[in-house]
């Protein structure tokens, strides 16, 4: 394999305040979703994998979702979801059906213990997103964060 | 325990709005750091892991560091970060000195396999951010997106 010594011309790379931007933006939302997750482990016993997993299914009609579908809304690799989804099931917190006709899916139930420990961690976990996220800006930050994940989200999408 | 039926007064919760913004900002840049992660193990094999710990190493002096500093750095948890070295160790990428007088420390050390690596993955990775970050974004944009990370990296580590 040769290394090219520098990138080929044709293809832009970012500028270093371009690059400082994207490290700054992967670096503090890693930091931020850290803080957040280790009061909501401390507060309530539940990871972040946890509360996202139960929140999705708290939303859904019946609270009741199927897993390529769950996969699919909260952005994780089925893999992922799927070992995750099996310890919450030993812990009582979700079960899984079979779905007749497809051998490879399933629905994820929300069981009564999961809702249980879902509506006891909400409020520690509503706290620590004030503490951690929203007093951190100011209205207008917070609005333009706002209006730059929605340009992110977009541009994924196309 | 005794679950409280709203959140106790005197404790802020995020408004709907602030709460939508919060989700909007951790779900997006996991899917940013995906979309670049998934590019990255297609064009170089390596994974944001493997990146992320070869962009520290490359950036220090001798290109050595202590693995507690190095996982200050990269906001990992100490655990996460020593099971990726072992791997990373055994595919020839890093190795790891004993520090004497400390048995819990060690010193990560960027062999050439690693360097070379990091080099070849360094100007795919670069197009991958400008695809899928820079160009999503103004100007305006990028700059209010690394003001918001300067506040809440601020407010974090006080």
């Amino acid at each position: 394999m040769t290394i090219p010594a520098s990138v080929p011309s044709g293809r832009k790379s970012p500028t270093k305040a371009e690059l400082q931007v994207w490290r700054a933006f992967i670096e503090t939302s890693e930091q931020v979703r850290n803080a957040v997750a280790a009061r909501l482990q401390e507060d309530s016993g539940l990871s972040t994998g946890d509360y996202t997993v139960l929140l999705a299914l708290s939303e859904h009609p019946e609270q009741r979702i199927r897993s390529s579908q769950l996969a699919t809304d909260i952005a994780w690799e089925r893999s992922r979801l799927s070992h995750h989804l099996g310890r919450m099931e030993r812990r009582g917190l979700i079960h899984r059906d079979a779905v007749a006709g497809d051998s490879r899916g399933a629905e994820v139930v929300l069981t009564a213990a999961g809702a249980q420990l879902f509506r006891a961690g909400s409020p520690p976990h509503l706290h620590a997103v004030q503490d951690v996220f929203v007093r951190a800006l100011s209205p207008s930050q917070l609005a333009a964060v706002d209006d730059a994940m929605r340009s992110l989200s977009a541009h994924l999408e196309r």
